[in-house]
């Protein structure tokens, strides 16, 4: 049951971006390449303005990632530490990447998208359309280091340590 | 770049639901067991109303998902076929579940929630915090049969081929 799960990338990102970096992700453009044999399961993902790209970040090595279990939030040692799982950081058991981006385009297997937060090269695990009635909750609260913070979860996207 | 991730499993989902089944899920209460060596791993995520579950829909067998390329939503043919991507079906070339469900409660290496549409056994493959303000798009639009349908994308979660 908790064995090993072989995840197959159906696409890549590319991106003018090609190192790791800290936010300032909202109004880059990038693209996600998806293999020829999906192109056609893109069909009517045209009708989103949104969708939830699911990658991996395939900088973080193994290390960190195997031992680490809790992290200064967005690296900064004035917030307290936290659990992995209680932050966005992408040293976590799993370096799976989540970020929901506005879909600009779509040509074929191209999707040109706004907003992902993935350096050139990453591997894209799969997609979603975004659904907000079904996915958004905005009654949803958080946790009080979040909200005495002034920006987003700057940790979050490939911040790697490669 | 493309070649296949390992996802080792973080846990796994306990449920009175035990076989694959179309939507009721929002009232239903199951666990996510985290494994011992990532419980304090959760520290801090008690401070979140809502968390992002990544699961792997393991039912779902190789055969359809190397195959299908477009489904009727919610396996409903008065819908015109969209692509997988364009859809929450968990025939996609990779089952990765998605769900943001409340937290109800942490208790060690022990999350119980509330909505998550995940069968018993289900592996776990990451857990994040919802943070409303960066994960929720609430100006977003949705393809046109989205909007004519009456409920949630019932397709969603494990309606699965087993």
């Amino acid at each position: 049951m908790l064995e090993p799960v072989a995840v197959k990338p159906i696409g890549v990102v590319r991106s003018s971006v090609k190192e790791p970096r800290m936010g300032d992700w909202e109004s880059l453009e990038s693209t996600i390449v998806v293999q020829d044999r999906w192109a056609s399961a893109l069909d009517g993902l045209e009708g989103f303005s949104h969708i939830i790209v699911i990658y991996w970040m395939h900088l973080v090595s193994e290390e960190p990632r195997a031992t680490t279990t809790h992290v200064h939030p967005r690296g900064d040692p004035r917030i307290p530490l936290q659990g992995v799982f209680a932050t966005r950081s992408p040293v976590r058991p799993n370096p799976i990447g989540l970020r929901v981006v506005a879909l600009l385009e779509r040509r074929g297997n191209v999707l040109r998208v706004r907003g992902l937060d993935a350096i050139d090269g990453t591997p894209v695990l799969d997609l979603k359309p975004y659904l907000f009635y079904y996915d958004g909750v905005p009654e949803s609260t958080v946790a009080d280091w979040v909200q005495k913070a002034t920006k987003g979860p700057e940790e979050e996207g490939q911040l790697q340590e490669s």
